[in-house]
């Protein structure tokens, strides 16, 4: 009789036991698989910011080296000439001109160079220091692009209407072609900057998602 | 007899099983103290750097607003005139300049109005959202900063040193004291686009060590 009770304490205690611990597991493993999944699409998000980045570096690349070789290969010769003196302009007249074409180019090798940076965001979508590393890249080289593309738009603005308090006359009459090609790189030097300020906000919220 | 065996068996049970908590409550607690002082610590540097954030947008305040100042009361009216003509150079002579000036003014309203996000920054050292904000805002307004500097340190430089090949005239040796102060307004613009790199890639850091 009294064994028998206290058989039936030892299962009853043992039955308690695994009825706490059964629904525990039963609860844990879920949420673990949760944790899992979520960990996951929080990986496969951060790799597709990563893949869109890298589309939008090329995209920069390409409309930078764009605005490099457009404003570099500007010259224009004017069809008549006096005997002493040939009219033509070229971009290496306006010292402003050539600072944008030497700022692009560093933009542009910037561009490539980054190329890598971004790729190891792609394979490992939680490496913090390349992506920290290009988010800090990516202001400095923003605040030089728009700078060059700032100062070529104020000179291209002067060529196109020239300035009467100053005295300063337009120069695109005479040279309308190297005035448009002027005009073309730097909206892509603009259009450069916009992608770039979006890659600096994408990796800033690829960075917050950690 | 059976009585005892059972009692043992059940002392000894509850005796292991108060062995195999004992253990895990005593690493337990040390671990969970560790990780408590870690976030501290983080909490406390994520703090910091808020704080110094704060201080550099008043820097960055106190400078852009002395560029819009400077640059906005920049005229100068020379002491000699003709009957019909009195030469003054002005800021607004100027379409550049005045881009200038209206930029700085929305970099100065932009940073006064971005002080509460600092400052929840500061209060709530974990709060990623207004962080996030600042980000996104700074690389617009340094964009915006730096395009000003730069269109304005383009025409600064035609003024002092003009340019041969498109007949534009320095203007400075009869305006000195505009040009002057032109000058230090585009340096002060400039130095508001370093402090605003510096603040971005500042809690571009903050964010990363979530």
């Amino acid at each position: 009789m009294e064994k028998s009770e206290s058989t039936k304490i030892d299962v009853v205690e043992t039955n308690k036991e695994r009825k706490g611990k059964a629904p525990l597991l039963g609860t844990a493993a879920p949420v673990v698989a949760a944790a899992t999944t979520a960990e996951h699409a929080k990986g496969g998000a951060k790799r597709g910011i990563a893949i869109f980045d890298l589309i939008l570096r090329i995209a920069a690349f390409a409309s930078a080296l764009g605005a490099a070789v457009a404003m570099g290969t500007t010259e224009e010769t004017l069809p008549f000439f006096t005997q002493f003196f040939q009219f033509e302009a070229s971009y290496d007249d306006l010292p402003t001109f050539t600072f944008f074409v030497v700022a692009m180019a560093i933009v542009v090798a910037y561009l490539v160079l980054s190329v890598p940076f971004s790729i190891v965001c792609i394979v490992r979508p939680y490496a913090v220091v390349s992506r920290l590393l290009l988010i800090i890249f990516d202001t400095v080289i923003i605040a030089l692009a728009t700078g060059a593309a700032g100062s070529a738009a104020a000179i291209v603005y002067l060529a196109h209407n020239g300035n009467q308090d100053a005295n300063w006359l337009a120069i695109c009459q005479q040279f309308g072609d190297f005035c448009q090609r002027a005009s073309g790189a730097v909206v892509a030097a603009f259009i450069t900057v916009v992608i770039l300020i979006f890659m600096v906000v994408l990796s800033a919220s690829a960075l917050r998602r950690h």
